[in-house]
C-alpha cells in the first residue's frame, strides 16, 4: 500500500511539474506575442529600411549602407557580440531604364513594359531586334531546334498554374523558363530572350530574378516582360507571326565586391559552443523595396533579438542572428556561413530562416526527418492559439540549409502565400504591402518557436 | 472458416466503398479548389460591385441597383429560381462632409478628421462646440457623472487592445464606446460624442459603423475620429484641459424604405424541401466601396452558384444564395429571411455567412454543440491540402444565426483577420483591398464545405 501511494504521490507530482512547465511556457509564448503586437518597432524599422535602403542588390551601396545600418540596430538592442563576417559578392547592375516594343506590320508599333533578368548582359546602346517565336516550355524550344531558334528572340510565355493553394507550388511551374530559358535558348542561336513575368498578378509590372548561363554557353539579353504584355504579344503573334520584337538593356556585370554577412550574437548560458541562427537575407532585387523579399525576414530578426531582450529570455544555446548578404544572385553570405561554421567545426542544432514575405505565419516548413518532427510536434499545441500550429516536413531557407551538415535542423516560417508573388521582384515589392500586425505575429512566431526549442530540444532522441 | 472468408471480404469491400467515396470526394474539392482559383469571374464581379455600386446603405438608391445587379448576375449564372423578399429597411444618411477641429488657447486650431457615426443626428448647419472631456470607458463616464459631463462633448478614446491575434476580438475590446457610448453620455447630458475610430490602423482615417440610442434617450450628434487625430487631441488635453472641441455634421434619420434580399435557388434532389442558405449581406457603410464588408462574402456566395454550375453537381438539398439587406443598421432582411422561414415552418439544415473580410479562409466557425461539432470534424481533412481545416465552435454571422431556431447548424467562414480591422467601416474598405486569390478561395472554401455537408449531414446523428 505505501508503495502504490508513494507512486501515485510521484505520478501526480510529476504530472503537476509538468503542468506548471506547460502552464509557465505557455505564459511566455504569450507575453512573446503580446510584447511582437503592441511594439510599433520592428515596423518602423522595416519603413527605415525601405525607404532609405531600397534596392540593396549585392555589390551596391544601398547593400553597403544596409550593413551598417543593421550592425547599428544589433548594438542598440544590445547583442552580446556584433560582428561581420566578410564575404565576396558578384555585381551586377540594371543600367538605364528598358525599353521594348512590339513591331507589326498589322498592329503597328506597341510600348511593352519589361526589365532585364538579374544576370543578363545588355543588348548595347541600339538595342536588337528580331522575329519572336513563341514557346511554351524549354521542351518545345528544343524540339524547334537550331533551324528556327537561331538569330530569333524567343518568348517563353507559360504562365504559373493558378490552381495550387501554395503559391509557390505556382511559382515552381514556370520559374524553369526564367531560370533556365535563356541558357537553353542562346545554346539554339537565339539571340535574346522575353519571359513571362513569373507572378500570380495580371498586370503591367515585369518581375525580375536571377537567370543561369553558368559559363556553359555566352551569355545573351535576356528581359522579363509584364503578364498583360506578354498576353499582348502572344496575341498578336496569333494574327500575325512575322512581328518583331526591339528591346534595349544595358545591363552589365561588374568586378565582384567585397560585402559582409552582420552577425549578432546572445550567449548561451548551458551551452554557448551550439549555435541556434535566426536569419534573414538583407540583400534584395534592386526594382522594389525589398520588402517582402526579405526586408520583413531580416526585420523579425532584429525583432526577436530585441523581445529576447525586451522579456530578459537568456538562451541556454547561443543565438546567432544573421543578415544574410548576397541571396538573390550567388548565396555568397550563405556559402561563407557555412564555409566558417565547417572551419570552425561549429555545432549547430537550429537555424531557421523567414524568406516567404512578412505575411500571416502559418508554422513551420522543418527540414527533418519525420522521427525528428514527431519530437518537435511536442511544441505544436502552443501555436495554436496563434494560428502558426502548421508543423510541415519541408525545405527551410536558401541561407541555412546547408547547415544541415553540421546538424542542424533548418526551418522556414510558412507565411500566407497568397499575395508574395504578386509583389515578388518587382517595383511592387514595396513598404505599404506589408501589414503591421502580420509582420509582428511572425516575429512571435519565430521567437516563441525558437525559445521553446532552445529549452527543449536538448531532450531529443533523434540529436 | 467460410464465414470468416466472408466477413474478411465484406470488411475489406467496405473499406474499399469508404476509401473510394473518400477518394472522389477529395478529387471533387480538388476541382472546386481549382475552377475558383483559375477564374477571374468572382474577382471582376467584386471590382464591378465596388466600382459601380459603392456605398450600398440601406435605403440608398446604390443598394437599390445592387439588388437588381445581384438578381441578374443570379439569373444568367442559371439559378433555378430567383426572386427578391421584400423587406422594410431603415435609411440614414451622411449629409454633407463632416469638418471638426480642436481649438485651444495654447495650442491654436486643428482641423481633425471625423465622420458622423450611423444612426446619430446632425449638429445643425452651424455645428458644436464644448468642452471636451476624455474617459477611457463608460464606468469613467458614469464616475464622472452629470455635474462633469453636462453641457459638453464627451471624449471616448480607449484604443483597441492589440494583443489579440484574432482582430475581432481586438475589435470586441472597444466598440462598446461606439455603440453605446453616447447614449451614455446623452444620458448625463452631454451634448456631443467624439469616439477615437475602432480600428486597428494607426491613420487619419476614421470608421464609421452604427451607435443605438433605442429611443431611450435622446440621439445627440456623435462622430468617430480618425486614431492619429485621437491621440493629438489627448495630447493637447493634457496640457490644455480648456480645450473647446468643435464639429459640424448634417447626417439625418429620413423615412424608412421598402428594400429586398435577393434569393437565388439550386433545387435539391433528395430533399428539395429542406434548405441550405449561403450568404453575405449586399449592404455596406457609405463611406468606402465595401469590398471586405460584405461585398466578398457576396460575391463568393455568387461564386458558390457558379462553381455548382460550372461542375454539375447537384445538391441533395435545396440551396439558397442570399444578399442580405440590412445587416449594418437593423437587420432588417435577416429579421425578414428568418421570419417567413418561420411563418412557412421550413427547415433548414445548415447557413454559412462569409462576413469577415475576403481574406485568406483558415475554416469554419460552427455554432453548434461539441457533439455535432465533432460529427462536422470528419470532413475537416478534405480543408487540410486547402489550409481551411480549423473547425471551431464560435459565432456564426449577424445574417444567418437566428436560423437556429429553424434548426440549422450556422456557420461563419472564418478568414485571416490581420487587416480587417484596418479597413473596415471606413473609406479605405475598396477593391484594391482585396487580393484575388485569397477571396477565390473563400469561395472554394464555402463550396467545398457546403457539397460536402450536403452529401453527408444527413447521417449526422445529433440531428
Amino acid at each position: 500500500m505505501i508503495n502504490l501511494t508513494r507512486i501515485f504521490l510521484f505520478v501526480f507530482l510529476f504530472h503537476c511539474g509538468v503542468l506548471e512547465a506547460q502552464n509557465k511556457d505557455s505564459t511566455l509564448i504569450a507575453r512573446i506575442y503580446k510584447e511582437a503586437l503592441t511594439s510599433d518597432y520592428a515596423y518602423k524599422n522595416l519603413e527605415y529600411l525601405c525607404k532609405n535602403l531600397s534596392g540593396r542588390l549585392s555589390g551596391s551601396p544601398q547593400a553597403a549602407a544596409s550593413v551598417e545600418w543593421t550592425k547599428q540596430i544589433m548594438v542598440q538592442l544590445g547583442a552580446d557580440t556584433v560582428y561581420l563576417q566578410q564575404t565576396e559578392v558578384p555585381h551586377w547592375v540594371r543600367g538605364e531604364k528598358e525599353t521594348a516594343r512590339i513591331v507589326s506590320q498589322i498592329y503597328g508599333t506597341t510600348s511593352v513594359n519589361i526589365c532585364a533578368l538579374g544576370g543578363s548582359v545588355g543588348t548595347g546602346k541600339v538595342g536588337i531586334s528580331g522575329e519572336a517565336v513563341e514557346v511554351t516550355d524549354i521542351t518545345q524550344l528544343r524540339d524547334l531546334g537550331e533551324p528556327v531558334i537561331k538569330g530569333k528572340i524567343v518568348f517563353f510565355n507559360r504562365p504559373v498554374d493558378f490552381s495550387f493553394m501554395n503559391t509557390f507550388k505556382s511559382y515552381g511551374s514556370a520559374v524553369d523558363q526564367r531560370i533556365s530559358g535563356p541558357a537553353e535558348a542562346a545554346k539554339l542561336g537565339a539571340i535574346g530572350v522575353v519571359v513571362r513575368s513569373v507572378t500570380t498578378a495580371l498586370d503591367t509590372i515585369p518581375h525580375t530574378g536571377i537567370t543561369r548561363f553558368d559559363n556553359v554557353v555566352t551569355n545573351i539579353p535576356a528581359v522579363a516582360i509584364s503578364t498583360l504584355d506578354a498576353d499582348r504579344l502572344s496575341e498578336q503573334l496569333k494574327g500575325d507571326p512575322q512581328i518583331r520584337f526591339y528591346f534595349r538593356t544595358t545591363s552589365k556585370w561588374l568586378e565582384n565586391e567585397i560585402s559582409y554577412n552582420v552577425v549578432g550574437e546572445i550567449k548561451g548560458t548551458d551551452f554557448p559552443e551550439v549555435y541556434l541562427t535566426i536569419g534573414g537575407h538583407l540583400d534584395s532585387w534592386d526594382l522594389g523595396e525589398g520588402a517582402h523579399d526579405d526586408g520583413a525576414g531580416c526585420i523579425q530578426a532584429l525583432e526577436v533579438l530585441r523581445l529576447y531582450r525586451a522579456l530578459d529570455i537568456k538562451p541556454r544555446h547561443t543565438i546567432r542572428f544573421v543578415m544574410f548578404m548576397d541571396e538573390e544572385i550567388a548565396q555568397s553570405g550563405a556559402n561563407t556561413y557555412a564555409q566558417l561554421a565547417e572551419n570552425r567545426d561549429e555545432k549547430h542544432f537550429l537555424a531557421i530562416e523567414s524568406d516567404r514575405g512578412g505575411f500571416t505565419p502559418f508554422g513551420f516548413s522543418i527540414d527533418a526527418s519525420q522521427e525528428v518532427l514527431n519530437e518537435i510536434e511536442k511544441i505544436k499545441e502552443y501555436f495554436e492559439p496563434y494560428g502558426a500550429d502548421k508543423f510541415n516536413i519541408g525545405f527551410s531557407g536558401v541561407d541555412i540549409y546547408k547547415l544541415k551538415q553540421r546538424g542542424a535542423i533548418t526551418v522556414g516560417l510558412i507565411a500566407d502565400s497568397q499575395r508574395y508573388f504578386d509583389y515578388h521582384h518587382s517595383a511592387k515589392d514595396t513598404f505599404d504591402k506589408v501589414n503591421k500586425r502580420e509582420l509582428q505575429s511572425g516575429s512571435g512566431a519565430i521567437a516563441g518557436f525558437v525559445y521553446l526549442m532552445d529549452k527543449y530540444t536538448p531532450g531529443f532522441k533523434s540529436r
